[in-house]
């Protein structure tokens, strides 16, 4: 029985990239994801044309239930030995008159409850079995609250907070939780090509992707995130940042 | 018709005792409270017989339209020119396994939604106003994540990154938004007093409470809060941290 | 024998206006400042022409043994009670290239060093006395190094955790030391307007100073300055920021 | 011609062992330490017995021209791609009155001084080759003052500024600048263990150290140090921390 690596949002940028790369490295990779069964059977496909081992699961993380069930069900796949959790809530600027309660509310169900819900039913089990690790995709609105983000920072906000009082609780029982923090545009088809539109994405792709490097590149992210889960537990990292060598660091720059 | 000083949160320690200074300074004090409508009325009491202006509401803040109607009621009264959001979601130290999700979702609920809901109905007034204040007591969670704060961090995290967001959207038109760090026990019967129990908190105020200035002298914090709500625009402070000199920063001790 | 405010800095922006509100407030102030003895001798003048008390000493704070003479001859007028350390070492964006080995010495030398130096003789002698206060005047170079600060925020950055050092070890012996972070444009001749030139500080002062209160007014940050100075040792604040209602934050913006 | 790791301050911890690491890599590894030319000779003959390339270099990095003459020489084996900055400036706790004037700005030209002197000579000749990697070991001492760390803290607080603006300048250059906060006790028998005695160190070792990983394992953390200098330019790290799982973070903890 394979170990698990758990995504919890796997779209086409970091999420299914990171997935695909523990599948090539010897896990049984459980996508999941809100919608678009298609893109997700493509994805497992995918891992399992390379020799892989994967599964695909539809999830709508905000219902009641709903991740408590999936790792319940994920578990009998084998145990979960990793997990990334990859829910954002960007939702692009949006004032404060523009950002409803319902939004507010719904930023922090996806970004910040669905990790402490996934921490209550998942921590104790990989606490009986000695281990595990959580790896927590993580925006620079985790760190800095802009203008028009809201439901964004605050969700972010309480999310970075959420993995220091979890590491602070469990690392000594053998759980890694590595908050990553995102600090650029990622290429990625389903967050940024849909957040710009079809053409504003080509542009950008073309302008600072690819060979310029200038979007962060999933595939190359995924390293990281894969040394994280294999750091030894004398010497974990608990936060680290990643951004392209061609953008500034938030510190150093607007958004 | 006297400006308002609303203050959110007004139990016996920070938020009764900074109303009190507004009062004294010239503000109506519109004191708000969960429970314990007698005391409340004490404090309003007091107020009045020290030739202040003041009244009392109580709040259950996470009440769907609670704080909305709250402000309407309040602005009747006068036009509300500095708020405290002196809402805590302390619930002292609870492992993982003892946070259950209505506690975390409850914590969020006070701590960083209430926030947000006031924001949305209250700052459209000030900006029309050409201005306001909001005061924000904060707790060391809000930047660094202990064992058994899970609920408390999370929550405070998220409201420390709200107040940027704010501050960044609004203190171009005139609102002034302060994030308070309180770093340490403050000395108020009903916080810490219920937290410790009468004997223990007794016990703490003799060791360290009064003359030996041990514990955080609400009267003391006001003083400052009071210079926050006073700074000329031209030189405003964001953030800022409050300790007894006998204390340790947060940074350099443990819980 | 009045109490003494000594500022080490004296400049025509926030050194000179601070030791003026103390000199109001009833401190005898000791404005130090590297040269211009006329531009000194108006300051204390000014001063006294106000019913105050003060007295200008030149002060080459990089010269082996000056702060330490500085001290010894201004504790005879009256004891230290408050200093305001306000050296700075922006020199303006300099490339690496182009940042000489001296420059960054000396840059450390008076920004860091010179406090050091400051601390070791004077915080005995408040010790001794029961307590005292150093007001440190901080630039956001403190907490994030941009291109061409090399110099700049390696002096500041030091500087920072020599104030956090100071406060761990002596808050509890009652010396409050506080972190001004300063974070925008000051309404300073000599040191803006040495940067810009004459023409481009008039036409800044025209388009953001004055009513505009885009830049920051050292008359309306001495009011902060000496609340801290005041606040009561049971709620001391460590760090703080200070920027016109007008500017972005430095974790908001570009440099 | 071997790619270059330059180590400055090869101790038998983390320096020496990440600069074998690279060795083993691939790497010709140029190990510099102040003294003890024995230990050296031992470390590159240990390399070289498994196959490596190494060379060894005494080094009093803050004699003037030291650093300057060590990368002129060391360039001649071949181009430096990688180096770690190394040297440290703990000296454990001592008083303000017990650190003296020499001690402080010591700390300051081996932690700070010394990274400054090595950017301005190897920084050019890495971007004339388009690209090369500071790696750049710091302490907690840069994001945090404790009491008796006046000269450690105020170093390193600079350095991690330092970084910081090197990389605001230069990673678009191709330089990557990472600085890695150790966050926890090293085992290192030439600076945990001179600290501690050997009677100690050995207590501690056994207690903490070994299969009970309470200590940071210098093999280990090598990994990592290793990963960053391998991360592809579209997705670097700028800072991160490391310690034993069994520790806590050191905002959780005091020292």
């Amino acid at each position: 029985m394979k170990k698990v690596c758990l995504v919890i949002g796997a779209g086409a940028g970091i999420g299914g990239t990171v997935g695909r790369k523990f599948a090539r490295e010897g896990y049984h990779a459980a996508l999941c994801r809100r919608s678009d069964e298609e893109g997700l059977n493509r994805m497992v496909a995918q891992i399992e044309a390379e020799g892989g081992s994967a599964s695909g699961h539809l999830l709508n993380a905000v219902r009641e239930g709903a991740i408590e069930e999936l790792v319940a069900q994920v578990e009998k796949t084998g145990p979960i030995d990793v997990v990334l959790f990859n829910l954002g809530a960007q939702i692009g600027g949006r004032s404060l008159e523009d950002t409803s309660l319902k939004t507010f509310e719904l930023g922090w169900q996806m970004a910040c409850f669905g990790l402490f819900r996934l921490a209550k039913v998942l921590v104790p089990l990989m606490v009986q079995r000695g281990g595990g690790t959580f790896l927590v995709t993580s925006a620079t609105a985790a760190v800095r609250g802009n203008a028009g983000q809201h439901s964004h920072a605050a969700a972010m906000g309480g999310r970075r907070m959420l993995c220091q009082t979890l590491n602070a609780e469990y690392a000594q029982k053998g759980i890694h939780v590595a908050h990553i923090l995102i600090d650029g545009a990622v290429d990625a088809p389903d967050t940024l090509g849909k957040m710009l539109g079809p053409e504003l994405y080509e542009k950008l792709r073309n302008t600072r992707g690819g060979e310029h490097d200038g979007l962060l590149l999933p595939e190359k992210m995924a390293e990281t995130y894969y040394h994280l889960a294999r750091q030894h537990r004398s010497a974990w990292t608990h936060e680290l940042d990643l951004r392209a060598y061609s953008d500034l660091a938030w510190w150093n720059h607007a958004p």
